[in-house]
């Protein structure tokens, strides 16, 4: 890319550095960009800075909101006694997408993960337990990844949530829906298994 | 999405406007950005307008740079007697990373289609003629992509420039090096046996 313009090549790398996104994207993205009118990349380019300036963590529920408290957390027509704790925002993006969930949210904004650095301080679980000691919340549902570090804060919170008297619950691992028993690997097998359903 | 914030959602609109980025992949660009520091999301917001306002088309190839005359094309060292003829600048970008062409280049910026009403006028042929006329040139390397609007666009250039008396070639066709014959379509197997070479 050597004979590449400086502002072009300044592009292709800021592009190059959102997650997911290779070399070859970047390029085509940057070429889009001088494609458009002028109009056009200005939208763009102010998109960018008004969500990263207007765009803060609701005062409860911790998740992306340019009000105060989100419309989650302010809409009474929700199930405020129910709290499901995701690891970041785009589950509750996926939780919403159900239309089956009527409780509200805690986003923790991250996992607990040794290796990485990151303890329980570093994510808005203080705020969690400040949530829970209001004494509306009956039941957390612990909604963060099967994964190890997901599994992980899930029961560390559920070591800490206990004693306050809070029911606490795992979402359910097993098959996915539409899926095929073939393909399913041997944990969520068992998961499938452990968990079965008396019909 | 109903109940994410607007800035949000215009950011994630905008990253879904940009071409191969689907509604999933701008939520997590969207997300990304808000997880930089405003120093960073200026970065990237200001490389945008840059790159869209500083980079124009070179007067004399109509590749993109930041200056009136690209940096090939006011290179000395380069062989202003070969003009390789590609459809946009990522074509440009292709040839320079086989660090084996050393001509110029003259970039169209669009194909002859007449189902998408782009007719000769819309590209940079006009262009391509004048520069021809200047005399220098004594090759024409028709580099557009073995598509039907590029192989229309290269016989469409070819019938223009032969009267002017300038060698007018095409790129070859084949197999791709490291594939195997078992992949390749019957065209490309055609057109690699039609093009064999004496050993």
């Amino acid at each position: 890319m050597g004979y590449n313009a400086v502002p072009l090549t300044r592009l292709i790398e800021q592009f190059a550095s959102l997650p997911g996104i290779g070399r070859k994207t970047a390029q085509r993205l940057a070429f889009h960009i001088l494609t458009l009118s002028e109009e056009e990349a200005k939208t763009f380019s102010d998109a960018v800075m008004e969500a990263h300036q207007k765009i803060k963590n609701c005062e409860i529920c911790k998740n992306f909101t340019d009000k105060p408290v989100c419309d989650i957390c302010s809409d009474s027509a929700r199930d405020h006694s129910v709290v499901c704790v995701v690891e970041d925002a785009k589950d509750v993006v996926a939780f919403e997408r159900t239309r089956e969930y009527h409780g509200v949210y805690h986003v923790l904004h991250g996992l607990i993960s040794p290796i990485d650095g990151i303890g329980p301080d570093q994510l808005y679980i203080k705020e969690l337990l400040s949530r829970i000691g209001e004494g509306e919340i009956q039941e957390v549902i612990m909604a963060t990844n099967p994964t190890t570090e997901g599994e992980a804060t899930a029961m560390y919170l559920c070591r800490l949530l206990k004693p306050l008297g809070v029911k606490v619950s795992r979402l359910a691992f097993g098959i996915p829906v539409g899926s095929n028993l073939e393909y399913a690997d041997e944990f969520t097998l068992y998961k499938a298994l452990e968990n079965r359903n008396e019909l």
